[in-house]
């Protein structure tokens, strides 16, 4: 399991390499589609091998309440649950813990929650959100952290940094304990920065984490509401204080030209809901041209807008950039016939839309990754 | 375009045959999957294609209202709006005006009605019925009937089914008439048979038709809660009036040994909702064994039930009897794993038990010529 750096753009601080994992070299830097409950919403992981995706994420704290991890044990992990065989990130549950669940008690010991399915009450400690990812099989394993809320004083902020450094050392411990007899015995941990926006408290952790080693870092706690430019800051800052040599994971992601921007300042991975989420509300990304330093490199498209309702445009244009072999489906189906199938509430547009969505971020990749290559970027 | 029998079954009055459509001949006895709003619920016509679906069949009364027919016209055809290239049947309207609509009022020039939708009045009469279903492009056009509610007296009944073979007489006079500028000039026109579970009326109005001379003959008007025995008595003494040359079509379906049962009594045409509706309710059909002569042959498999949710067993099991492009994908996916997706309200496990289901019927259908041309059925 390694990391290699293939190239260092020349102008900017975007970076090319190669990450072993597990279940396979992924190119970065890359997306991962997100699978919250063990499928990228209305696709099948057959789907996803067709589009191309490289890793998908998946979502321990929905995982552990449905379908538990009796479940999830009696097929030795997630990758046979979902009949994939690439790699898979999860998250630590933490960041599901403090949104989504009714109620929640932070202790050093670790997050007491009930649960938003049926109000059951759970802990969540470091040493179970490992327990769980380790038989996720996950070859991406998060550390379980505090994902700062924005209305945290001074001091809380601190006093959560700091608990956040000590769960990052038991997760640490935990893994490496449990690793041999999991179900993914070469699985890799990455350590989550935090901070909120404050550059003096980002990189007094990130050195903290440094310290206890882990096999990448996440940049935790950023795309909550904090203007852009800030988010921006925070990751040119931590550029400076992550090992060059571990991948970086921009967590909870990005429109695409923010996906260039974080790129450029040094990130390696990413991951968003927008691509799935959006497409179910019939917003589709369409690029424009092929200069990715111009933020107007696409556009966001309101399938459902009258306008369309008799549009032959297809709904994928060819590009030649990617191929998927979801390329020819995508040629055949016009605006209006997508436009018509929202109207009456069809779930097959969920579906093209999600196709067309996943494939524009696949393939932003694939131009981001051979800008870098060409120094373009 | 022509019916050519190929083969009559010696222990029954199952048919083999060829029909040549305007998009193509199909292999009888056939099955339509239901396209209603212009396509099959949660699938696309590449994945009908994929499946080796011969026909769809998609609905006049839904697609008048939505898009509308200034959106089909623009395309030329409802085969270019939803890029599929095989056979279209539709019917005529007349079953969905009957049962969807709030407020109808038949009179001798057609039914007038108020749409589901947004309750604006609409008057379906058969010429309207013609030049939607002409527009449409449709190969297998239906003629404008009412399907005879089961609490009419004699009277009322008598009543109704002499207006349907007036408006048979119109939509005949009507289809022709638009042939040549329509937007299929190789359409064939089906007659559709009423008289609800009376022997002598069902004759009766089946010679009218015959009188009138349609390309095919459809069975309407059961299905609709009536003993199934009853059913098969209908299909049975038709078959001593509709001639021979031309197709027959059970409208409105049925179970699988249903289906059976109306090949051996010599219909060439079904429809029916029942794979895809319960696919969305997690009921999954299976074959047991290959003697279709026995009504067990099948089983329904209630997918969301907990005893599945670690059953390692393949959505697909291999069977041979047909190829098509999903069988690689459905065996991948284990029934815990699609159980799992029900219980977590993925849209994806609707779209897998469709996959399996349409299968199913598609296969049962394949199993059906192959038993006729053995003359084993």
């Amino acid at each position: 399991m390694s990391f290699k750096l293939t190239k260092q753009s020349e102008k900017s601080k975007a970076r090319r390499g190669e990450f072993v994992t597990a279940h396979g070299v992924i190119k970065t830097p890359f997306f991962m589609p997100i699978a919250t409950k063990a499928a990228v919403k209305t696709l099948s992981t057959a789907d996803m091998e067709k589009l191309g995706a490289q890793i998908l994420l998946s979502n321990t704290y929905h995982l552990y309440l449905r379908p538990g991890m009796d479940v999830i044990e009696s097929y030795k992990g997630l990758h046979n649950f979902m009949s994939w065989g690439k790699p898979i990130l999860t998250d630590s549950g933490g960041y599901q813990v403090f949104s989504l669940s009714k109620m929640r008690k932070i202790t050093e010991e670790g997050a007491e929650f009930a649960s938003h399915i049926d109000g059951s009450k759970h802990m969540l400690t470091p040493e179970l959100s490992m327990k769980v990812q380790q038989t996720l099989g996950s070859d991406i394993v998060m550390a379980f952290d505090e994902c700062t809320p924005p209305d945290y004083t001074e001091d809380q902020l601190d006093e959560s940094i700091a608990r956040t450094t000590r769960w990052a050392k038991r997760c640490k411990e935990s893994f490496e304990h449990n690793l041999d007899s999991s179900n993914n015995p070469n699985a890799q941990l990455f350590g989550i920065n935090q901070g909120a926006t404050s550059e003096s408290r980002r990189t007094a952790h990130a050195k903290e984490l440094v310290k206890i080693g882990f096999d990448g870092y996440a940049i935790g706690g950023l795309s909550v509401g904090e203007p852009f430019d800030e988010a921006c800051k925070v990751v040119e800052k931590l550029h400076e204080v992550l090992p060059e040599d571990k991948p970086r994971y921009f967590m909870g992601g990005a429109k695409p030209h923010e996906i260039v921007a974080y790129v450029k300042r040094g990130v390696d991975m990413m991951d968003c809901v927008i691509p799935t989420r959006n497409a179910r509300h019939g917003l589709m990304y369409r690029f424009l041209h092929d200069d990715l330093d111009k933020e107007d490199f696409y556009e966001t498209v309101h399938i459902t807008n009258e306008k369309f309702k008799d549009d032959k445009t297809p709904l994928l244009q060819s590009h030649g950039v990617i191929e998927t072999g979801f390329d020819e489906e995508l040629e055949r189906y016009t605006l209006g016939y997508v436009r018509h199938l929202f109207s009456v509430d069809e779930m097959l547009a969920y579906r093209l839309i999600t196709l067309i969505n996943v494939r524009f971020y696949l393939e932003l990749m694939e131009r981001i990754r051979t800008s870098i290559d060409a120094s373009s970027l």
